[in-house]
């Protein structure tokens, strides 16, 4: 949406400050030296997830190993959004988008979920830390969501954290505005459920609406795939009760 | 998001009534009858746009040919919706992307946008409507939203409708959440714009801003992708002024 980033921007995993000399990972180099064939002295931006974002210049460059030096702090490192976003994965091509759409929309933390429709049993979750990281590269995010190893859902529900409130997008809601719902959540520590293709099971649904900490809400008159519902209930918790 | 539709649900253009026999075409009738190898008297659901849902059967079976008997509706036709919903065209999959998740959200007409950062300077109408009946085939939404020509962003201004209230997304806002400026909107006929991946220029954002039938929203402190805000804008608008 906004044009203010043509400046490329790295994550890269070494603290940030000035007079530091960094060297770039081995695909990071050749992505530098050979595809955008920076040259000593170019402009980029760094980021780490902890440190704010900086102005770096290129210190070195040499066949497969580029250093860059931290000049100047750009911004300074925000708050680490709050909301856990536990979703049923996927397939690959439908995951990756709603893995970027999270970190795009103020999750905090990513838990893939087992569900009893979920149709993929293993998660690569190197690739799901990937999309993070790319993600954010691209959106200018500095807060760098943290990922989850795969769990079934019970066990999620067994050791949700106290206070944190859960909500999940019921279909079968009667009505169909979520944002009247929202707003009687008593707290901000915010979780949010996100279904398989396939939906919960008739079993899930019931244990989920009998647990204290649930909200059901509803996301409209009409059927939302399972990645659109993920925006959908994204935005409207973050205009109503969230980070917006 | 939903498991209730597992019937094949098609879109026709004939009319649907209980006696009619509907001859599907060439692709459809290839896809009945030997990709999904239905027999005479399967069952599937049927709608057109006009005559709301109906389930109906398979009549014959020949070659090349299928026939399908209404039988009864299971759905009645809903309001169409009203919102119009103008984009500057993405490139292709980022464009199908779009289109599916402006069905699924509720647009009543799609008018895409030619804006000076807009890549495309051509879109395939063709594709855009085959999109729109594939989302409104899985998604199971009756009113098929309207596809309109391109045209430049100055002519969709001065062609506006009186009295329809347009809604665009502007980054450079000075606070946050969209809720609160939605709700002073004073008019529920609704028009929302989504620039290009390279936003809207300066021109444009002036000259928008400065159109008394026009409000700008901000949609939170992150960077949004096109496709993102999309969802993201149409979510907060059916949630605070729309139809949900």
């Amino acid at each position: 949406m906004r044009a203010n980033y043509r400046m490329q921007r790295l994550f890269v995993p070494h603290d940030l400050a000035q007079g530091l000399e960094i060297e770039a990972d081995t695909q990071q180099s050749h992505y530098l030296a050979n595809v955008l064939r920076l040259g000593e002295g170019a402009q980029l931006l760094l980021f780490n997830g902890r440190d704010g974002e900086w102005l770096a210049q290129v210190a070195t460059v040499a066949k497969k190993r580029v250093t860059l030096a931290p000049v100047t702090q750009t911004r300074i490192q925000p708050e680490h959004p709050d909301l856990v976003y536990c979703f049923a994965p996927l397939k690959q091509g439908r995951l990756d988008y709603l893995v970027q759409k999270a970190v795009e929309m103020g999750a905090g933390l990513l838990q893939p979920v087992i569900t009893q429709h979920t149709q993929m049993s293993t998660v690569g979750i190197d690739r799901l830390r990937a999309n993070v990281i790319e993600a954010a590269e691209q959106c200018g995010i500095l807060a760098i969501p943290r990922v989850a190893e795969v769990v079934k859902l019970d066990r999620v529900l067994w050791e949700w954290e106290p206070g944190r409130q859960l909500i999940f997008c019921d279909e079968s809601a009667e009505t169909n505005n979520p944002a009247p719902i929202l707003k009687t959540i008593p707290s901000r520590r915010l979780g949010l459920l996100i279904g398989p293709e396939g939906g919960f099971s008739e079993d899930e649904r019931r244990q989920l609406r009998a647990l204290p900490f649930v909200t059901p809400i509803p996301l409209g008159p009409r059927i939302l795939r399972a990645d659109t519902a993920a925006v959908a209930a994204l935005a409207v918790i973050q205009a109503t009760i969230g980070d917006w």
